[in-house]
């Protein structure tokens, strides 16, 4: 639970620090990702101390190029992306159904490109909007907190059969 | 909501009706269903009446042949299968993740074979255990339910962008 509490933290907590600006590099928005493996779902509810900046149902997808990886808990090669498709959710009568998308955040590996960042980049778009990216030091904003899992190649995500 | 509800009801109520006896029909558990198109999640949580016999995050998955249909709200070629792939699930300082299967649940068309239940033939394992097939009365355990879908060819998921 914690691994994947901090995930968030890693991956989205840049919703809190939402700049007007630029992003920090070039990645742009995938298409087709709905079609992509569902690695997870998890849903951070009302009672999370984290609901102001990453309420929603995560739903989480790699595609085919670190499926193999994911299966292995990494590394992961060159190219592989993560997505995690972020949406709201409504709760009737006790259960929890899913909603429109609030967000889109990825991860993508090039070794080289983003050596400094564990060789990942990172970028969120808010309301899955490709012209409302948020990430601008994807170090602070990302990085920091995907360090602790190194030995997963930073992916917090693990495959659930 | 009432809509996704019923389709618990519908297609996982039979959780309820656990016999230990054959099958009603020959359907076999599909290998590969983690690969198909995710559909939606939904999970029903202890507050909700259902919980006892439906709780759990709910995957739904689609096969290749069903997918377009989906997109349109159906009418479904033959050879479509719906899988809910139900997962346990832990609540961590408000955040819902994903555990392990709790059980499997499919409908697959075939307009021919299954004439008597809207064309649609329904199975659910325990355990996701292809040796725990639970339903041996279609009609009533899965089929009443779905009937008030009949303008969506019986199935309660809905496509979510």
């Amino acid at each position: 639970m914690p691994q994947k509490l901090s995930l968030l933290s890693a991956t989205l907590g840049l919703l809190a620090v939402s700049f007007p600006a630029e992003p920090a590099d070039d990645i742009k928005q995938p298409s087709g990702y709905r079609q992509w493996f569902h690695v997870n779902t998890m849903i951070v509810d009302k009672a999370s101390p984290l609901f102001g900046e990453l309420g929603g149902m995560h739903n989480v997808y790699v595609n085919l190029t670190g499926q193999a990886a994911l299966k292995k808990g990494g590394p992961y090669p060159d190219k592989t992306m993560f997505v995690t498709d972020l949406h709201e959710f409504m709760v009737s009568d006790g259960s929890y159904v899913e909603g429109p998308r609030k967000a889109l955040a990825v991860m993508v590996k090039d070794s080289k490109k983003y050596a400094l960042t564990g060789g990942w980049g990172f970028q969120l778009w808010e309301g899955g909007d490709s012209k409302r990216p948020v990430v601008t030091d994807a170090t602070k904003q990302c990085f920091e907190c995907h360090q602790p899992k190194k030995d997963q190649d930073y992916v917090y995500s693990t495959y659930i059969p």
